[in-house]
């Protein structure tokens, strides 16, 4: 049975989310595709992530001092009740995401750059050892398939105004990519110009924000069937809006 | 009278937090040249700033379609209880960084990137518009100082394997940037290999972690007493790394 992971971090708990809109098609594609079985839903907004403590640090601190640590090594590492239940938030989190076969990331662009909330489950589960192979050193995830979803106010793919201004993608990419994912394994679909609905000074952008969206939506359905895109960066609208934007 | 706002991030809250002792060396050498008064500290980790929510999101997406909107009439737009309450956790963050001559940002470097908690403050303060002069659309930190002091495990200046994947220095860079932070007015000072005081397998780069350190307090101490560096970028660990992790 294959498996997917679905995490949402956009603040926005409604329809009004388009990151949340477009996880919430790929997970009702991918079930109606693979059924229910296999899926497992984490609101990272809702249901945030605790943030990491000293206890937290301490014990990942110790752990590296001893070197590659497997999980179940962990627990006689800690030295303290304070260790013992950093380790029971984290643990949890680190066998749900070794658990997956794909892993469904909904993640808007919040000030270019990840969510507060996604990050919080990114420094939680990236605790020293947790997705290393202590007999290789390689990272673990490199069976997962991992599929980033993401809505941005504006463009930032090649070409546009704000091209080095994506500090999102190209973080994703590394650390999914240093945890083991492969690059054919790694896709992005991004729905961008989300602001031009709402901006009036980017009301000439609507057209093409109605156009990612439809590209991503279908981009969605593709890679959920399981005959999508992989290991591509999404085309984005770099050429249309550097064509425009003057 | 001159302020400073000194805001640390690193969820390890002891003295092994380089980035802790680095800010907190910052803050005492401030204090005795300029004295107490303008002195404010906020530790992100121990009051960690809200999570971002739907009313949040809401209330900020009113604001977008207004136009730019003056903090003083963000609080006419508000529509809900919740709103308000968004607000009202909001606007005192804003007021407080606006009200800084200079802003000290202890940044430990998390998987590549700023922790969650710093990251949260920044979602926070971002709300649209309100680090934005609504006549010009300039950023409102044009006359501020930002010094960020970094913390990170390996070496990721100019020339090392892991150049890369810095994803927090020209991620501040930009952010504040844009807020109007002018180049020159933007230092960082950065602790590298500090992790290698800990881990076996960096034992040799023990002393370039301690020069670094050195280095990293001496610049602390100058821009703190206010002749220091600025709009530096620190000159890391670059060229000795590459000479000797091969």
């Amino acid at each position: 049975m294959t498996s997917l992971l679905h995490l949402d971090s956009s603040a926005h708990r409604s329809e009004e989310s388009v990151s949340r809109q477009l996880t919430a098609l790929f997970a009702r594609t991918w079930r109606t595709a693979h059924g229910p079985a296999g899926y497992r839903y984490r609101d990272l907004a809702a249901d945030p992530v605790p943030p990491l403590d000293s206890a937290y640090c301490s014990l990942g601190r110790r752990v590296e001092r001893n070197g590659l640590v497997p999980p179940a090594g962990v627990d006689t590492l800690a030295e303290s009740a304070a260790e013992r239940r950093e380790w029971s938030l984290t643990r949890p989190l680190v066998t749900e995401l070794l658990a997956a076969d794909t892993v469904l990331v909904g993640a808007p662009m919040y000030n270019y750059a990840v969510s507060a909330s996604l990050k919080a489950w990114i420094d939680r589960v990236g605790f020293p050892g947790a997705l290393t192979d202590p007999d290789t050193g390689e990272g673990l995830l490199r069976g997962t398939k991992v599929v980033v979803v993401s809505a941005r106010g504006g463009a930032y793919g090649p070409g546009t105004p704000r091209e080095g201004w994506d500090f999102q993608t190209p973080y994703l990419r590394a650390y999914f990519g240093e945890k083991g994912v492969a690059p054919q394994d790694l896709c992005f679909i991004n729905a961008e110009m989300t602001m031009a609905e709402l901006v009036p000074g980017l009301a000439r952008f609507r057209s093409l924000a109605a156009s990612s969206l439809a590209a991503a939506r279908a981009e969605v359905i593709a890679a959920a069937s399981g005959g999508g895109p992989a290991g591509g960066r999404s085309a984005g609208l770099g050429g249309r809006i550097e064509a425009t934007a003057g």
